[in-house]
């Protein structure tokens, strides 16, 4: 395993390249500054974790490929999860003002704004997976199915379903198979998704694709899971939004489930079947065995 | 060229065909039945013209090609631009509450879901063009190109951009080059894509493609300024619609620049380039020949 040290320097890394490829690709794709580029950027530069992309390239790593492989799809995941949050926090929607500290993007720019530069980055990221460029899929062969993988987890079937489904969900009884159902659509689809993308871009055998997605699975459970119970004992500060939301929104948690403790080895349970199924990998998935403990331990 | 009844009977079958495959793809890629399915089929579905799929596989045609080759893409190209309308009658948006004859589909379905089935649509656009199935684009090396095609036309290069120049150019003058440049990005983008896909499926030669999408830019001129005629003196019944509307919101037109006269006459001659564009092809370019001919005699 990493120590902590190497881990949150491997992290620093991720976030740094991603960061400076993400905005390259905005000047590369978008070189007129306009209103909609300002307010894309603005989104895509509000200090997220980077959790997906640095997934997607880890899962790379993982199988012996490289940073180069993966980096469009991360890039393009990254973009995805973006347009996402812009969506979902609009006032239609869950109506949320602060997302990572900062007003959110309709806040800034305006409703009609927002709208468009969700939409913008959605077809961006398409864009990304199968142009030219600088930081594009290497190997042409592998668009079909990189696009597909996107465009699957994001779509009617996964994500936007989720996002459906989580708002349905408002103030109803959801038992804990329901719950799961709902948080493999609107998280777990693309959290699996940078999972494969990374796994199949760095070629990594079908055998290895599938442990992956295996991992990528608890992963995103455990994931939510953690989100849930920082919900409930989290610190606003250090999550840079609100706590205490799901509970004034009466909406099905693991915790108001399961109870915070139980949830938590829950969540345990699940980041050591994500371990598990990594065994057969050597050191070079270490980084993601850290990604998994990461999710567990984190605190925002 | 094809006379009048041979042209309706050729859209007609045109038009059943697109709406055919539009629900079993729906089917196919959404077997359950959600709300936010029925959202995506009742703007699918709410009676469009089908101009781009038509478009779409009249240029395959016309290289050539058959309607199978162009079909993934002609529904790929009719969800986008379905997702584009849903999203432009949002009250944050156009704020339009009748389209087509009908309630718009955040009217129907509140604006929520209105936003997210307009993100199925898109996003399911890109699944359709890279999966498998009964009508996929059938030589797998050509996805990269046609889903590079499709994000380039809808993104923030494009149809996007010429959503927020629309917006806000509302109550400002523009001059006929600021028009043009406004509408080549809001539909002209999205026309000239559904025929360079149809071109590319259908297997045209580069010259032919060159050819076709000079034709493409030339109807997608008049199809706007005809548009803005008809909303100066179309009528409301035959159109679905209401008009006077661009007056109403003192939008810069054709007809406010030109007047209607020359305005018409303008659309003429982008009608007489568009078939000069064709003058190379066989009677296999016969529909795209009539449909030039219609956009410019079209009352709704």
């Amino acid at each position: 395993m990493m120590n902590r040290s190497d881990f949150s320097e491997y992290l620093a890394q991720k976030r740094t390249v991603i960061e400076t490829v993400l905005l390259k690709i905005m000047e590369t794709f978008m070189p007129e500054n306009t209103r909609l580029k300002e307010a894309m950027i603005y989104s895509l530069m509000a200090g997220g974790k980077r959790m997906r992309p640095i997934l997607c390239i880890a899962a790379a790593e993982s199988v012996g490929g490289t940073q180069d492989h993966a980096m469009a799809a991360a890039c393009a995941v990254e973009m995805v999860h973006t347009y996402s949050l812009v969506h979902d926090d609009l006032p239609a929607m869950d109506d949320d003002t602060l997302r990572r500290g900062k007003p959110t993007c309709h806040v800034v720019f305006g409703e009609a704004t927002a709208i468009l530069a969700g939409d913008a980055l959605l077809t961006l990221a398409f864009e990304i997976l199968s142009s030219e460029g600088p930081y594009r899929i290497q190997n042409i062969q592998m668009i079909p199915e990189a696009v597909r993988i996107l465009a699957r987890a994001a779509g009617p079937g996964g994500m936007i379903q989720g996002q459906m489904e989580d708002m349905a969900a408002e103030g109803v009884f959801l038992d804990l198979d329901a719950l799961r159902h709902l948080h493999a659509l609107k998280t777990g689809a693309l959290i699996e998704a940078s999972v494969e993308l990374g796994a199949v871009l760095g070629r990594g055998s079908a055998g290895q694709v599938a442990r992956l997605k295996a991992f990528a699975v608890n992963i995103g459970l455990a994931f939510q899971v953690i989100d849930d119970i920082l919900n409930v004992e989290g610190d606003p500060k250090i999550m840079g939004k609100a706590v205490g939301t799901d509970r004034i929104k009466k909406k099905s948690t693991y915790p108001s489930l399961l109870g915070v403790d139980s949830s938590r080895a829950y969540a345990a349970r699940c980041i050591d079947s994500a371990l598990h199924a990594l065994s057969g990998f050597d050191n070079k998935a270490d980084p993601l065995r850290a990604i998994a403990v990461y999710i567990l331990e984190r605190k925002r």
